[in-house]
């Protein structure tokens, strides 16, 4: 019997993980909940995807505009193993509350502090740390991206020491919410809270992150340097990351030379959404200086995190004891395997 | 047998007619061209697509970098029917004459001027007109977007005369050429070129434009105005449109309020590279006044003269006589059908 | 004796009228208000322009962080004459019935209704119209914009109909609310509300409007089209121009082709703050096809109605008789005049 | 008697540098240089300021634009005693010879290499260096913005290591050169230059640098990470800096959070042209973490380095032997002493 997901408001993420979620033979949707009667409402009734309003007082509106509405979150709550709760950031614990009562598991995304859960979770780093817990974080686009690049060199070659700048975009494509036009904007409380994030994931980590806003909607990008505790070659740490799953190579000298190219890759490889769920890493822009290393990264906000919800379900709901068999499964149903 | 077709040109246009092409069963892509070993030139060798240089002298540096060429521009010519010209503008006449040379037809884009070939096409307007050419051109995005919201409201309704001010994107997602970052560029020179454009596809139409430029890569937005010689409601001006293929409805009381939201629209709905092949008209934003219409629409600049350029080929290669079939052929196959 | 003025309001508008009017010799500023200790508080107190908190719940804020305050609104209300209001929009009612209890005049800017104030302002159309009223509002930037340019044509030539496309700005250059970072949307409720504005100072004119909004901080580009009574030259149509007030021409064929470049003509001229409180046309973007004008015109969004609010104020305190005269005045001490 | 000086090259430097010129007592311009007869030239016109073509091939363009020219470059050499060569980058080396061969000093900006002068200069770290010289560099923007905070933090604390992220505007505000629109590129090329130049100055320095550039006109902004000698408060290091010339602190607990409001600031001052020619550093974005300092700092890339040219010319014509002297004096004349 499949594993039967809910998922707690269907936008920029939840979205996608319905998608990926629809491509598993482990799991099922049985309904998203929405507040609005937006567009994403009524597409989900096309695709004849069960549609649950967050709360009772939302339900006139939907019903008002014609859309088909299956109950509300608590109905949701009661015919699912599991939430993923994609609802906006620092709303999760109200929702907590709601998930438990229900007896359900829940997974929380990244806008959410690591101790709703007391477990942040990375496909990578750190699988079996969600085995059957009640709950858990997936950490942020920015610090799954860090994570995904970071852990495989910490392991192969030890970091003394990292300090990251991110430079992040200004909003989603989509999204009508506080960036500058034409500004660019520091996050001026120091040390950031990307550090401690990816802490939390590894905490052994010695890392210091800064990092500005840019009036972009074109994916973060990382300006990443590591003190490594053994001497390595540009070659060597481009060999890890080749066998690492998740992490996809472009090359300034083949045209690939900013977010947009990027984005534009997607497309062409005809990639749903024009998504890229891998980290990108511009194999012409890693240096080793003695033994420090330098590397910039590019991470498609929207969609990253996705496998790891993926994975996340199964280390949560017992599905498959072994993280590679649980990532190699998951990218190949969704078009990212190595 | 299937006729067979070149694509000389193989960037934004030119890869979404290969990709267009690849779905119908009576034409099929011989080959490709282009100019330097970029990555798109990789992925036509990873999709199997024949790949030639556009000229002999770039062959060497497709070698180098271990790309796999079946020849050049004029060996593709001795094996196609007809080309499918998407060289960047004002090229086309030096290619003109190695197509007339080579004895093939060709289908020329928006880029060049009307005298290239002496036929301006569009499906739905002057189909005939391109009946067995050896030459004709694909008007390009903006007036091919004119001329699909306004063709059928001439007809129903007849008009005495059209204004439209279009607001151009500044440059395509991955493209660096020429956009101002935070500024708008009239074209001063006046009346601009989109009036005399339509006409050369719909030369009784009296219709003026003027237009701007905008730091945005989505979509141009047009803002019409036409005084109609009939007196219509709004709703037979969208009843009218609605019967007619390519033209698409969203509303900004479902949330689609910009182009970007257009743009999500179309990712959301899985569309290949999030095109819209289709002229988008905000429902909510059509009006008329006594007799004078009012409407915004939204242009997919990369993508909405595709399903032209494979109506015209059936045109000039006698393929298919009734345009509404040719029509409907290409949009189910494309995906775009009503 | 100087009319003694305050300013409700020391934003955008604010802070550019509290400038102006230390130019003149017939008013002087008394006070200005804030809401909160911002940036723009200091400066207040930097300058010795007294500070007036907008409420008195605030006045603790500002004294907290040690900016010094004269008192608060109603305080400055009873030491002046006449307030310009220069609050966000919207908020006008509210202040109109505290102006009333306090027996002052006001000034309200275009973010209002006409409602509020019976009477809407343009130094050149309807000088006489505030001529010793209690209230006026002078009318928004694009408003001003439209008028200054359509006015002394339809003096002229007469104009039958006007239509005009208005590219908006996003948002100011240091503001963070609310405009896409790559998107352009379109105003959908047709006709927009710029039409019914400029005829609230030109009842007379039979004029259109559609607007978009294009993610830039650089001017208003507005497409006007107009059909005239007369038959005009475009030279005749720009000698009009070029004896009326408030108009400045540049040109593309000297560099000028963007709105970031007239901006930057302002900085080069040494404009305070790098404003143009003129309307800009471009002279080789003007063409008379016929009987109908069109032209480009570009407004500077955060200054082109700081003379009117001068004028504004003498003709409610009757210090001037004579439009034109007061119009000379202020551009003169504003370093605007021909 | 002045100091005659002549600006090889008439744009975003160059009007500056005369702007500047214009202010001091000890020097005068003889005359400027432009290859087009654009607006900037125009203005040179209004501004009595001589007007000489780049070459003599030019000089006929400006003619027939009514623009009245002085003479060639040639002959503006023949009458100064030094030459501000704010040519564009990679230019410099033909013109060196035409300054060498007419006997003149030359200053040459940041777009060349250190080597055309074989002295880089910046007015604190090595004033003494450009004594009498023929020939100096004033390095570019970035560099002068990371020597004008590190030189004062590494005299004092003394420092290890120094990384910067920078992050660059795409273009000036009315450049149509080059700059995707919606995108951020990273500098490929690892280490950047941007260490190595700051190293033609400072050249005991351990300092990495990456960058990217980000879609905005508005400023570089970097973040800078430095490992100190000695330890340091976060105030101590502020202390520093407030007694540094050309730095200036900004608070974004004021509302002073981007970039875009620190340029407002600059207008709100009344800084000619909106400029800040100081650094700016965010009082509340500085950090130490034990030994390890962070922070950010905003860099006015079209006038930070005027007074540096200012202050070179005194060193090569040797006008004043104290650097400090003549820092004081260049500030204090172009309003931003402290």
């Amino acid at each position: 019997m499949k594993v039967r997901v809910g998922i707690n408001g269907y936008g920029t993420i939840g979205k996608r993980v319905a998608f990926a979620i629809a491509k598993q033979d482990d799991m099922e949707i049985v309904g998203v909940t929405k507040t609005k009667p937006s567009y994403e409402a009524r597409l989900a009734n096309k695709e004849n995807i069960p549609l649950y309003a967050a709360k009772q007082e939302f339900v006139e509106a939907f019903e008002k505009e014609g859309i088909k509405m299956a109950g509300t979150l608590e109905d949701l709550l009661t015919k699912v193993d599991i939430v993923v709760d994609a609802t906006p950031g620092k709303m999760g614990k109200e929702y907590r509350a709601m998930y438990e009562k229900a007896g359900v598991k829940g997974i929380f995304q990244g806008g959410e502090e690591h101790g709703i859960a007391g477990i942040s979770f990375n496909s990578f780093a750190n699988y079996h740390e969600a085995w059957g817990a009640q709950f858990a974080r997936v950490v942020s686009c920015n610090t799954t991206g860090l994570i995904r690049t970071l852990f495989p060199v910490d392991n192969v070659f030890g970091t003394e020491r990292v300090f990251a700048a991110l430079v992040r975009r200004g909003a989603d494509p989509a999204d009508k919410k506080g960036a500058l036009l034409n500004a660019v904007e520091p996050t001026l409380k120091l040390p950031t809270h990307h550090g401690p994030d990816v802490q939390t994931v590894m905490p052994w980590l010695n890392i210091q992150t800064m990092s500005v806003t840019a009036p972009t909607t074109m994916m973060h990008i990382h300006c990443v340097t590591a003190d490594l505790k053994k001497k390595a070659k540009g070659e060597e740490i481009l060999s890890v990351w080749d066998n690492t799953p998740r992490i996809k190579f472009v090359s300034g000298k083949h045209g690939i030379k900013s977010s947009a190219q990027i984005m534009e890759l997607a497309r062409d490889l005809n990639r749903p959404r024009g998504d890229f769920m891998e980290i990108i890493v511009w194999e012409d822009g890693v240096k080793v200086v003695e033994k420090t290393l330098y590397y910039y990264q590019a991470i498609h906000q929207e969609s990253d995190v996705i496998p790891e919800n993926i994975d996340c379900i199964r280390s949560m709901m017992k599905l498959e004891k072994d993280p590679l068999r649980s990532i190699r499964k998951t990218d190949r149903t969704l078009g990212i395997g190595k």
